[in-house]
């Protein structure tokens, strides 16, 4: 079998399971991109069986410390165990993501649930070979009425492959609604369109929703309204919803009207309408808000940026936190890997010190467990979120 | 009024409440020990009214950023806020920490509710002086069977305050039982004896159990068997249940009996049960777990002994999971502050690393919420908890 040399120190000694390209020592065997490597230390010991692309940053992700090949078998085993997975923490939800890469032990392959339809992603060049085995463990278990394979991702080209968005199996679905606890959304899966629904979210809608009752509720970065939707369902005195895109705001109108809620609607960029808010405030043109929710789309994608992105998320905190009644409620989120839980919080602190104001903790969000964190591989954890009570005077 | 000018760069300008005895550059107007003062930045700005005690390592402590009085109407005031937070987030809880000190903008005050008695700690020599008007106002707002003020706690000596344990209010109660959530605890308040009950951990208790069902689990460091206790209750398959104290084991028993349920208890150090455990695995005498609960007093009391207490931490991780079963889930809990969330998680980490095993996070957990966390004051957080899936062989 071919196989990889790694070099001592590099992050798979350290419970990781990716190889860089600088943590090669020696490639043996000549192994072809997309093959199945053995992975061994430079005393020859086995580390474990990996995915090979030389083209990606990343040139191996090991899914396995045994010898493994990546066959049928393999697939059905590890897609029932992240389907077992769903089934244990989220049962009967039908809006789900059903494998999720790394966290299931398959590096590149995401699979979403909408409902009876599947929408397949392949981010390494591995699973893309080896797609239509996965296709058909797909259909095995799940029986969907289609299976749309949306290979649309700007992370495609690290590894070479070419973008496509095809029907894979079944016929291209119509828009059709579908429910997550409380709230019914619209789901357009059509070739052309981005879903644009947020799964990992999902569950923070109704965490959120619960301090909602009687409350003025602000949810800037709104997207398709899912935050704005469940307060508004919750029992919201009432709820404006901003975001800089008009397809998403009139998705919001869409989905408002599917819930049979009353929504409005704001088409502006966050930080400005937080800006001409605080205007109209000070001038008595506008009352502030109960509840203000930030979920803004990821300030950094890179290592290089962070800085810059603390300042905004430091920005929009402020902003918010000026606009909050007193007892005021602010629950805001990061999705950026990059940006760490420890650098958010200190956005948040840094703007309560400008406000200024005391902050009571009333929950710390992160992922709903359909995107499992592995403790080993910092990269699965990204979304972190956190509720507080602005305690004014204190 | 009396006050202090504060030095520039002291924490009170990053948010915090807390002044120490060297960021002061000047005490005016002679306060004396137990004032309240007035907080000044250099420029004469007005920062808030604080509590003074020069012998104390933290000589302020500011309770308010307006101009404020410690009266009968501000403690109605603070403590009715408390209640309020308690009645949102645990309805119809009769086990709660009803006022938390700063997290309740209260310094030094804990109040604890066990049913229709409370148990008060004034920890700061100002709340100590003024002992009969809260225990008026806690009268007038929670009318109690009985108040026990049970100033015993070792961080007294730094504020010079005598310890001392009394009947406040009422008579001493006989034991009595009370229950929160799913089981049911024995509480001897009696003068003498330690509570011994951690009010911070009854949620966890509840959120690990719902992982119990058909598992066979092992409660390390149980103190009166919270754990183990909410496991038998849910349908765990065995329980054992282990602490190096023999009043905590006689407690276990007790509760055990109360609440009908069989849990083995094994009155040892958990350190060396879990290396017994390993050789009797070893030789074919025990069988794995699969649910593995650590929640260890604390390793650390201060910063200096950080680096050893997470030499500590890593060496129960790694024991534990040797002892896992294949899918074994993994509850650890860390209560020291000073072992923050990111040094105790890269405990678990490197025992992962050695083990060999991929760790999948199930449940991140903290304090309950009647144990409020300050953004701007890190150290009301201390409690913190993971729940981890062990994935042998990925």
């Amino acid at each position: 079998m071919a196989g990889l040399i790694i070099s001592p120190r590099a992050r798979i000694f350290q419970g990781h399971d990716w190889v860089y390209g600088t943590e090669v020592r020696k490639v043996f065997g000549n192994p072809q991109p997309g093959d199945v490597v053995a992975l061994k230390d430079f005393k020859d010991r086995f580390l474990g069986s990996a995915m090979f692309n030389p083209h990606s940053q990343i040139v191996a992700r090991r899914f396995s410390r045994r010898k493994q090949e990546l066959d049928g078998d393999f697939f059905s085993r590890r897609i029932s165990q992240a389907l077992e997975l769903r089934s244990r923490f989220l049962p009967g939800e039908t809006l789900a993501r059903v494998v999720w890469s790394e966290s299931d032990g398959l590096p590149g392959l995401i699979v979403d649930r909408y409902a009876d339809y599947l929408v397949v992603q392949t981010l390494t060049l591995a699973m893309e070979r080896r797609l239509h085995i996965i296709l058909n463990v797909l259909e095995d278990l799940l029986s969907p009425r289609g299976i749309i394979v949306r290979n649309d991702s700007p992370m495609l080209a690290a590894e070479g492959i070419e973008p496509s968005v095809s029907i894979a199996r079944g016929a291209e679905p119509e828009p059709f609604t579908a429910r997550s606890g409380d709230i019914q959304f619209m789901i357009n899966l059509q070739t052309g369109q981005k879903t644009g629904l947020y799964l990992d979210q999902l569950d923070n809608y109704a965490a959120v929703a619960r301090l909602a009752p009687g409350r003025r509720v602000l949810d800037c970065f709104c997207n398709q309204g899912g935050f704005a939707l469940a307060c508004a369902r919750a029992g919201a005195a009432e709820v404006t919803a901003v975001d800089v895109s008009q397809e998403a705001m009139d998705a919001v109108e869409r989905n408002a009207r599917l819930n049979g809620v009353s929504v409005r609607g704001v088409t502006d960029n966050a930080f400005d309408f937080l800006k001409k808010e605080a205007a109209l405030v000070r001038d008595g043109g506008a009352h502030k808000w109960d509840l203000i929710i930030l979920d803004p789309p990821s300030f950094t994608r890179n290592k290089k940026s962070v800085h810059d992105a603390m300042r905004g998320y430091k920005e929009i905190h402020l902003r918010a936190m000026k606009l909050l009644a007193p007892g005021g409620i602010l629950s805001t989120f990061c999705c950026s890997h990059h940006a760490g839980t420890g650098l958010f919080r200190e956005s948040i602190l840094e703007a309560a010190i400008d406000a200024p104001a005391t902050l009571r903790l009333i929950q710390q969000h992160g992922q709903r467990p359909d995107h499992p964190v592995l403790l080993n591989i910092p990269e699965t954890e990204y979304l972190k979120g956190f509720t507080y009570e602005l305690l004014p005077g204190r």
